[in-house]
């Protein structure tokens, strides 16, 4: 018998500069990973546990996040209209200074149901009291690479925390989860801070995940204060040994992109938070040039105000054939592998993630591609990056266990999760100017 | 008694700085418009023909969609990472020397299906066959100003056929269907045929849909060719005497905003097209400075590849505060008086469309802010603009009429339509590279 059988859908194969479709294929999974992909028929329904109809439907790989800080969706819509500046510290830091727990742990809730009904299988999440958020994670289903966040301004306090928690949680539920450490950023965490934070990695074996040049004039800053670009600093601290998600890399220069290369780092993509915050973009066609892989994100809800991967997917590639004044760029093949196995890549599962193929984890999902906004069905791709919607997202699958069938979420309770969230709404929207959790002066 | 009431929604108001929300209130319509506008309870459900429940739902005016060629979603898909030049050339002008009548017919009624679902309830639309497209909208029972396009080849000829089609539809169907004269754009309609177009447009009483200053190139290729930018073009030509849509000014110079703030012309602005094709974009902000109305538009469905009005809302408020450099600017009460206000001055309808009071038309949506994406909702108008996805409009009304209940369409049958258009797929994908309708160079 097996696990789980996907019948008769569309596989999508996402290679840099192909996309292909297997018409009328069948996904067996077996303990969580694919185990076969083969013409409809070749399976047996019989001969498996479940069966999941995909008639019509795409299937490809799940969705991946890699750069977010989902429960600050409670504070969405909160700072709009505002300078990156005024952002940070007079929403932001000071909104951040309200923050509980139970805060954390609910609002990881909403927003990974929301992930989860955008057809997310898979998110790299930076934020605080990340044990709550881990939690929500295990009782989700979802994959997660999660970092405790941490400023210089945390001390040695921070720091031990954000590994003890890093330590604690890495490999839970069958390696759905697994941690990083999470310095905030070079202009908040000094080089003694960025090189300890280096050497806990080196201990426990995990991954970096910081945000990096997010803008120009950060760069700017970071040369006119220390000599250095932001990625030369993590060059220097041996953030750059490990393996490293960098967001959100808009202010990298062209040096920097030969350093990232060399590093084997990934860079998180996340284009609606520039575009609304005015923050340039990240050169995602220069990045992959070199040979670093690019992933896409949805960064926090108060910039973006979603966490829906579809719109950065299709963000990024307008964005990009816009900045370059190419339209030919940014293909639709080139879009859907950063989608997929950028992503994936980013993430640090390269060979786990990302790909629709015996040995790669079940985590998958079923586009309904039917609605009038997608026919007539001249281009299966053109219609994934331009004209699809998270809400087309039919059914979620992660490690082989249904998490979303028909639209309905199997493992989240969303009538509680949105009570909660709004019984707190009052005392989240207080703001002290003068409270803040940290200052922005890069 | 009356003939519809929709009960208990949060009915929005758009100025243009500042957004109001009406908590809790009615809407009354009789014959087609708006009646009152009252908290809830001040009408009795029995004292009306119909009721429609709106509660936790935001009513808002129908989006407008000030410039599109709805038909063409038969070719979705079939022209990508393509130059401005190709895209014309070797695709679409190709591609619709293959159009026959019945794709018009059975195309209007695809992309008015994608329309009404997606909350827009009225479209100025630039198509061949309009005749056929008409049809479709007398169906469908959406609101539509219609223009058969014509090119400057296309002679006398072709102008009396875009005439004669403007006299017969327009004010058809109680006013629902209104009628343009539509020639194509300067650069394939010489001096001449504008002018006899404006005396046309004069004749009949209706205004002028065009394309012009579509990017920066054609005013340049029109200042080296003729002295004069498209927008003097237009002026000298006469067109700018009439109610006029120009679509889509990305290449509009500072002295053509002068003319245009001095001509009543509307601007259309489809953003979405302009990043995939790397066009520039419309500059709405100074636009409006100007006291230009300035509209969303979705373009055709083969740069777009959607016609979702909600994603060009957004794109438009993200592009603007990205180009200016200023995240402060285009805020989401602006952005929301462009969506409503602005669009129904462009489509010249300022006094009956796009504003929920008494005496305008009862075209109108109920979006539900419910969904996970959406939630908490600390700001309508932030969801509004950021978050709102074009599946979250459950009810669509247009004059009085209900299209759309609970995402139910009907007026269409969305099964057969798309088998109707999937019938010809084949045909329509068929290219002869040196049959096009028209050549692109301007």
């Amino acid at each position: 018998m097996h696990d789980l059988l996907i019948r008769d859908c569309h596989v999508l194969r996402c290679e840099p500069s192909e996309t292909t479709v297997l018409r009328h294929h069948d996904l067996v999974v077996d303990r969580g990973l694919i185990s076969a992909v083969s013409p409809t028929g070749t399976t047996r329904p019989e001969d498996c546990e479940e069966v999941v109809e995909g008639r019509g439907m795409v299937a490809m790989p799940g969705l991946v996040d890699t750069h977010a800080h989902v429960p600050m969706v409670i504070f969405r819509g909160l700072a709009e209209d505002v300078s990156l500046e005024t952002w940070f510290n007079e929403y932001m830091w000071p909104l951040e200074s309200n923050l509980r727990e139970d805060d954390v742990y609910w609002g990881m809730q909403l927003g990974l149901a929301e992930l989860i009904e955008g057809g997310v299988t898979a998110v790299a999440d930076h934020y605080f009291f990340m044990d709550r958020a881990a939690e929500a994670v295990r009782e989700a289903g979802i994959r997660a690479g999660l970092g405790w966040a941490v400023f210089g301004s945390g001390g040695k306090q921070g720091l031990e925390r954000s590994a003890r928690f890093a330590a604690e949680w890495n490999g839970q539920e069958d390696g759905r989860i697994t941690t990083w450490m999470a310095p905030h950023a070079p202009y908040t965490c000094d080089d003694d801070f960025l090189r300890q934070t280096a050497r806990e990695a080196d201990r426990l074996g995990v991954g970096i995940h910081i945000h990096a040049a997010e803008t120009i004039a950060q760069t700017e800053a970071s040369v006119a204060r220390h000599g250095r670009t932001p990625i030369q600093v993590l060059e220097q601290t041996g953030v750059l040994d490990h393996r490293c998600i960098v967001a959100h890399g808009c202010g990298v220069t062209e040096d920097d992109i030969g350093i990232l290369a060399r590093s084997g780092a990934g860079v998180a993509c996340a284009p609606k938070t520039y575009l609304k915050l005015a923050m340039g973009t990240t050169p995602v066609l220069a990045l992959r040039r070199a040979g670093v892989p690019v992933g896409l994100a949805t960064d926090g809800a108060v910039s973006n105000n979603t966490l829906d991967v579809w719109e950065s997917m299709r963000l990024m590639a307008m964005v990009q054939k816009d900045r370059a004044g190419a339209p030919e760029s940014m293909t639709l093949a080139e879009t859907l592998h950063v989608a997929t196995r950028g992503s994936a890549a980013v993430y640090g599962a390269p060979d786990k993630l990302g790909h629709l193929a015996p040995g790669f984890a079940a985590d998958l999902i079923l586009v309904d591609i039917g609605g009038a906004h997608c026919q007539p069905l001249h281009s299966i791709p053109a219609t994934l990056v331009y004209a699809t919607r998270a809400s087309d997202v039919q059914t979620v699958i992660v490690a082989g266990r249904v998490l979303m069938r028909d639209r309905r979420l199997l493992t989240l309770d969303k009538r509680e999760i949105v009570r909660r969230v709004s019984d707190a709404m009052e005392r989240l929207q207080r703001r002290v100017p003068d409270k803040r959790i940290q200052l922005y002066e890069p």
